[in-house]
């Protein structure tokens, strides 16, 4: 997916399309929920959409196939629905390396809204939950979440870009804990929130028990084993 | 909302046109992370997305000012990311009282995938503050999310009916504490996902701060003052 090499990996037109989707996707979501249009207009756009997904519906791989765009190996997961560029749910969050752990900057729109006119307090733990594994990915550690805990110490505003962090606290054997920020980007001092979770990577059994059905695109068994099959980290950074 | 009144308010069509509009999408959105059609019907699809975003984008409101849709008096936030019938970012989870609580059923389909075939962790995350803010305001409190912590017992498989509860664990003042629960709805009491949740009512001065220029669609100042208007319940059951 870096750009020097997107004419020559064979899935980069599909991969392109998939993106151009989703941000298609966030800007109607986002329309979607600050219109005021009449409501003949949006039945107008709801018949629209369902043109779109009947298109889109004439084949379908099953919840067991991996979507053929994946690429473990690489960490992409096109459609997390926090940092895939395929997936209309991801604002979505561009993760990048930054010494030891992580960062990311996003602006949240409308569609993300809690109590009026700033974040959802969910949708923070959301992100922290997503960047908190991509610290451990970082780290080379793999893990499921066991626990997750935030302190919300001020509202986030929309439309307002903030920063968010996480680094590796403290790894011993099968568990890590990582913790993580979110703060204004012009005064990333000042914490909003704070998140601590708790990673541990499933035993072999619990591996198979959990992802023993699961296949790429050609039918091939693929469990995660890997730190990057969890969480993506954007390796142009 | 309820079907016997939907004839004599005002904004039935309205609220119908945008609840079709937040199916339309999500079904969309479903489709959009399973398809495996080929690149040029996916960019198909995104054309017709964005002829919908024009229809919309004609007339906007600010975020500011509240969606025309929302009833504070009556809880209804018809946009709200986890629980709008509205937004196409919410499965959606409809709230429902029991006894002391609330409960919700949902099914997460592969747009809300974090481990391959498992909801994504940090999407418990969102359910469940949004659920724990829920509860609160059933019991007639009110407040913003002041920590939220989880414990993840096991994975929540996708498209698998889920069952949520949550209720009042302690409150006194300006603090309540709401715990929480998410289990598999065939097997309820085998919990998967653990929720402790501190709720906080912001001073009066913070609420001004926080929500001063807060104005709803008729440009009457209204910051969020009843416990309605943090969260909904869904007062059919």
């Amino acid at each position: 997916m870096t750009s020097n090499d997107s004419g020559t990996i064979p899935d980069a037109e599909p991969l392109a399309a998939a993106a151009d989707l989703g941000t298609a996707l966030r800007e109607l979501i986002e329309v979607s929920v600050t219109t005021t249009v009449a409501a003949a207009e949006v039945r107008g756009a709801a018949e629209l959409v369902r043109q779109a997904t009947e298109r889109l519906a004439v084949a379908r791989r099953s919840p067991a196939q991996l979507p053929a765009l994946d690429d473990l190996t690489r960490g992409r997961r096109v459609f997390n629905p926090v940092t895939g560029v395929g997936s209309a749910l991801a604002p979505p969050l561009v993760v990048h390396r930054d010494g030891d752990g992580v960062v990311a900057q996003v602006t949240l729109g409308v569609a993300y809204e809690g109590p009026p006119s700033f974040v959802h307090g969910g949708m923070s733990a959301l992100l922290m939950d997503q960047l908190l594994g991509s610290a451990a990915a970082a780290a080379g550690l793999w893990g499921m979440t066991a626990h997750l805990e935030l302190d919300y110490r001020g509202p986030l505003p929309l439309e307002t870009a903030l920063s968010l962090r996480a680094g590796v606290a403290e790894s011993s054997g099968r568990k890590s804990v990582i913790t993580g920020t979110i703060a204004l980007a012009d005064d990333p001092d000042r914490v909003l929130v704070e998140a601590r979770g708790v990673f541990v990577m499933p035993r072999p059994e619990k591996v198979d028990a959990y992802f023993g059905s699961i296949t790429d695109a050609t039918g091939r068994h693929t469990p995660p084993s890997r730190p990057s099959d969890a969480t993506a980290v954007d390796e142009r950074s």
